[in-house]
C-alpha cells in the first residue's frame, strides 16, 4: 500500500531537503529510519524540496510498502527513529496511484519576521530580524497584489527550468501581533525561491522604499532584476500541502 | 553609574542562569562579554536564577561602569560579543541604589505546553510536548483560585529558605490557541520551582485527574505532596521583570 507522512522539521541542521551527495538532507534521514522500521531499502517521493535551513511544518512524502502496522501508527513508530529535529506528525494511506507532486496541490507557506531593535535568540533558527520599521499596512496592500492567476518569473531565482512560470496564488496577507510580522501565502504552487523573493520584496515596501502598488509593476516586468532580494532562508516555513483531489486528503 | 540590561536567552545550552562552578550559567557569559567592552572584570546583580533549561525574554541584571557608551547603546555594543542564544533587548540607566531583587517587583512567567499527538520540531526546546488531551477551560479555571495572596508552600521546592512563603498573583489565566497551551502567570515573587509545580497542577487539571476546585485545597494543604508534579524546565520562559517603585521602569 501506498504511505502519506507528513513531516515536521527544524531545517537548520539540514542541507535541504531532498537526498543529498554532499552534507545530509531531511529526507536521507527520513529514509533511513524507515529502512530500519522495514528492515530493507526504502525510498520516499517527496512534494517539496525545501532548500538549507527553511522549516517545515508538514511537507508530505510518499512510500509503498506491505506491513501489519496500521498506517496511522507508522508515524510513531517513525518518530522514535528519528532525531527531535525531525518529526512525522501524520502517517495514512493513500491511493496506490498518488503522487505528491504530479497532482492538484494547495500549498502555505509561512515568512516571519521579528520587527525590532534585537534578535530574540528562542526564535532565533525560525525567523529573520530586521531592524528598521515596517509597515505592516503597506505589505499587506502590496500582498494582495498576489492574489489570482500572474506570470512569476519577476519571483522566479535564475536556473530555473519550469514549464510555466504561471502559478495560482488563493491567498496572500501580512499580519502584525507586537514585534512579530509573519507573511502567510497560499497557492497551487511556487516557483523557486519564489516565496522569499517575495518576502525580501514586502520588507523593501514595508521600509518604505517602494510604495505597495509597485508589486504590480513587478509581476508585470517579469523580471527578477525588478523584484527585491531574497529574503534570509531560516524565515521561511512550509507550513502546509493539500490534495483537494485526493479522497483521503480533503 | 549603575546600568541596566533585560536579557533573552535560550536557556537549553546552559546550567542556569546563575554563575556556576561546574557547567556553564547564562550569567558567566554576560559576565565575560561586559569585562570585555569594558576592559575590566565585571559582575552583574540579577533579578532571578531561572533553573537550567529555563528561559528568559527579559530577565534582569545590573552593574556599575563609568563609560562614555551611551547607556542604551551597551545593548548593541554587548550582542557583538554575546554568543547568539543569549541577547541583550534592553540597556539603560538606573538610579544608584537600584537592586534588581531587593525592592518591589512584578515578574511574568509562561508556561507553555504543545497538546497534541506528536512533538513540533521547531518548538522543541521551548514547549513542553504533552499527547493527550487537556482541557483548557477547567486548567484556566483552576488558575483563577491563585489569584490574590495565599501562602504557596505546597507549590515550593524542598530545600528552599525563604523568609516567607506568601506571595501576590496579579493575574493566572490559560488560554489555548490551537495545539497551543499557554499558562501565564504575573506576580510579586515566586518561590523555587513554583510556576513548574502550578503548570505540572494545571496538566492534572487538564487531565481531569483533579477538579478544577482541588487548586484551593492545593493551596490550603501547605504540603508540596498535594500538588502535582514539577513539569519540565523547558516548557518555561521569564517573560518580564517590571519595577513599579523605580523612575525609570514603571
Amino acid at each position: 500500500m501506498r504511505i502519506l507522512i507528513r513531516i515536521a522539521y527544524d531545517g537548520t541542521g539540514y542541507n535541504g531537503f531532498q537526498c543529498q551527495t554532499n552534507g545530509v538532507g531531511v529526507q536521507d534521514v527520513v529514509n533511513d529510519a524507515l529502512s530500519d522500521l522495514f528492515s530493507r531499502r526504502m525510498k520516499t517521493m517527496s512534494a517539496s524540496r525545501t532548500d538549507a535551513g527553511v522549516h517545515a511544518e508538514g511537507n508530505v512524502c510518499v512510500f509503498d510498502v506491505e506491513t501489519k502496522i496500521a498506517p496511522s501508527k507508522i508515524a510513531f513508530a517513525l518518530n522514535a527513529r528519528l532525531p527531535e529535529d525531525i518529526r512525522i506528525v501524520e502517517s495514512k494511506e493513500v491511493p496506490p496511484d498518488f503522487h505528491p507532486r504530479f497532482q492538484s496541490t494547495i500549498k502555505t507557506y509561512e515568512y516571519r519576521i521579528l520587527n525590532r531593535a534585537h534578535p530574540d535568540p528562542l526564535s532565533r533558527h525560525t525567523e529573520m530580524h530586521y531592524y528598521y520599521a515596517l509597515d505592516e499596512k503597506k505589505m499587506n496592500e502590496a500582498a494582495s497584489y498576489l492574489i489570482g492567476e500572474h506570470d512569476f518569473l519577476s519571483f522566479c531565482a535564475s536556473g530555473y527550468s519550469s514549464k510555466t512560470t504561471i502559478r495560482t496564488i488563493y491567498d496572500a496577507h501580512v499580519a502584525r501581533s507586537g514585534d512579530r510580522i509573519v507573511f502567510s501565502v497560499t497557492g497551487n504552487g511556487f516557483l523557486y525561491n519564489m516565496v522569499r523573493i517575495i518576502a525580501g520584496t514586502l520588507i523593501e515596501i514595508g521600509a518604505l522604499r517602494y510604495p505597495p502598488e509597485r508589486m504590480k509593476d513587478i509581476l508585470m516586468a517579469r523580471d527578477r532584476q525588478s523584484a527585491g532580494p531574497t529574503a534570509v532562508a531560516k524565515g521561511l516555513v512550509l507550513m502546509s500541502i493539500r490534495y483537494p483531489d485526493c479522497p483521503n486528503d480533503p
